[in-house]
């Protein structure tokens, strides 16, 4: 198998723009991904291109990948549109990954995008129903807040999960978000305020839930032949993992863990042949706070239950063992669907190449990223490490 | 590169089933795939899976890749959802083809499937809409069948193309689909039928109009690695070209012709070594009659211009020089959107294994596949080889 090699990634900012289309949020991701690429990149060199895209707002339901990619000069090349729920550009980042291993392509775009700011609050929760199951789930009227209310609650009953423990994730990532200027809610927020916050699906309240928005992101693959190309300080995609599993959360045999996201975790730490011990920082899909804790125990950070006592020890701050979700996730930075996934890789090269600013982990060599679709019906992980680094 | 194969595809009927559930077809399609490998499968054996699916009716809008995966015991694995319009399960296969190549997978399952036929006929027409481009196509009030009416029209008066050229390739289709069990049009029309049938867009009447249909379909593809455990009479998938292009057809420079149906056939030609004169049998995106014709151009079949006269000929029938969808196409087999693509590859293992009954081409070795998303947005196209034939 080729390596493949992570050369450069930018976003929109994430929030409510009325006044921008779709398209041109994709263009200022695209133009910050290809500003990124240390030695330069030109769009003609772009074999090929993947998009995420679940389609919230409406716009361009069909054919949204050629849709944005050709406005950006891309016409002509191959462009596939992918769509997991959540993961849809976690996704197209592993499409592009196959895609350079496969030897059809040597430098591949994998973005996403999405508009939600358009849709009334009734709408959209209609909306995100999609990404839960049908007829058992959407349809008998429950929202996706409490698919995840459920995975809580459980959580509390079985492990002592507390809604401080919620509340400390939403500490931790406004925390981060407030030193992200592409966050859509850049400011911090004390234990106390996410403790207060009105409910939204019990045990759930506002602070434990991710905002809707608008946004778009990019990001660069390419193949071991050209990589020196573009970067002299490269960036490998060492492992890549995916999984998936019943849509809805009632068809599963447990409301604790994301079984999706353990094989995909699996699979990615196999192909890169490390742990999560060897990880330096990682962005988690925390739609929902309860969600990052489930990704603690799922992605092996600590043993299942403990995730409470994860976030209580301050190990996933900035400054801790293991920072998490130094971008401010999916809480604080924003969750523009379909953007989501490539958002992550974002920050991971922003982190690894040292340009995360005020939010830096020092020194990283290797970070992860998970992003899930729906509530565990796909997952897809990736492990990125820092080559000269490693082999140093 | 690895070489990849085809060892098995089925489908299921194409027709309107309101009994049916999206998950039932798509069982019936899966079965019939892993029971046509000649060496027979196991569900186990299949290590990712790629779906496409509009989601035209409604049902499971996001995530409906997973949705129908686990109903058939593929759950866990990798299942990615693909949507390029029309041409979304054409682009499964091609993932198909890259996750094998990539080394990342030996086993994978592309299918697709669709529902429309619980729709009103206003709401079909609004959600085809969404493969065209939303601002100024589908908002405006064209309608799908009025962006290929309006490439008849220049088509036509640009190159004498004639109403009858257009009802030859209905007639010819029906021909064909009236010998094929799953067709969901399975019966024989005249060209006097064909000619007379009510207006639809002009000059596009009924018969040069695809119906909407409800249908699934799969296919099994294996890397060179395991190919012998499932076959000894292997298909080679020799070929696969992608192209994209703006979604809207008012942003292109021709009318008559699909620029994106060409780059991929040209890619796919380079890649197999071979051209449109090495092709025994094609199936090729007839969702109207022009759509036929202008393939016919594109793929190299015959000039620019001179399809008109290509019908006329018979060259394209069965038993003509280069037959054309010998399974009825999309006309008369039907155009489930999101199985299309991978029902023209069951056609194709059909026709090579010599199992296509009635409508049987003599000792075919290779055949083309081409399918387009929306009027043009992406296309792809791939050939096929049995392996024993051409190293003879």
């Amino acid at each position: 198998m080729r390596d493949t090699y992570l050369v450069g990634a930018g976003q929109s900012d994430y929030g409510a723009f009325p006044e921008k289309s779709y398209r041109s949020l994709f263009r200022t991701a695209f133009e910050a991904a290809t500003e990124s690429v240390p030695n330069g990149i030109d769009g003609d060199d772009i074999d090929e291109t993947f998009i995420g895209n679940l389609g919230v707002g409406g716009r361009q339901l069909g054919l949204s990948g050629p849709a944005v990619t050709e406005h950006v000069g891309l016409g002509g090349i191959p462009c596939t549109r992918v769509e997991n729920a959540c993961a849809a550009s976690g996704f197209a980042t592993r499409q592009a990954v196959q895609a350079v291993k496969s030897g059809m392509a040597d430098v591949v775009l994998a973005g996403g995008f999405e508009i939600m700011s358009d849709m009334s609050s009734d709408a959209t929760k209609y909306w995100l129903g999609v990404s839960g199951e049908t007829e058992w789930e959407r349809l008998s009227g429950t929202t996706f807040s409490g698919v995840y209310a459920q995975m809580a609650s459980v959580h509390m009953e079985r492990y002592g999960t507390t809604r401080e423990h919620l509340s400390r994730v939403a500490v931790k990532n406004h925390s981060n978000g407030a030193k992200n200027p592409h966050a859509q809610l850049g400011f911090e927020c004390s234990l106390e305020d996410a403790q207060s916050a009105p409910v939204v699906a019990d045990p759930l309240n506002l602070y434990h839930c991710c905002p809707t928005s608008d946004g778009a992101a990019c990001a660069l693959i390419v193949s071991e032949d050209v990589v020196d190309d573009y970067t002299d300080d490269p960036i490998r995609i060492a492992g890549v993992g995916a999984g998936s599993d019943s849509v809805g959360l009632y068809q599963r045999d447990t409301y604790t863990g994301v079984p999706a996201s353990q094989q995909a975790a699996e699979s990615a730490y196999e192909m890169a042949n490390v742990g999560p011990d060897n990880l330096d920082f990682a962005e988690v899909h925390d739609c929902f706070a309860i969600a990052e804790l489930l990704a603690y125990e799922d992605l092996g950070f600590c043993e299942r239950g403990e995730a409470g006592n994860l976030i209580e020890s301050g190990a996933t701050k900035l400054g801790g063992n293991l920072p998490v979700n130094t971008s401010g996730g999916l809480k604080s930075k924003g969750h523009p669907i379909g953007a989501t996934g490539a958002g992550q890789v974002v920050e991971v090269f922003k982190q690894l190449s040292g340009e995360a600013g005020e939010r830096q982990v020092e020194n990283p060599t290797r970070g992860l990223t998970h992003n899930v679709g729906g509530s565990g019906g796909a997952a897809v992980v990736h492990v990125f490490e820092k080559e000269a680094e490693v082999s140093a």
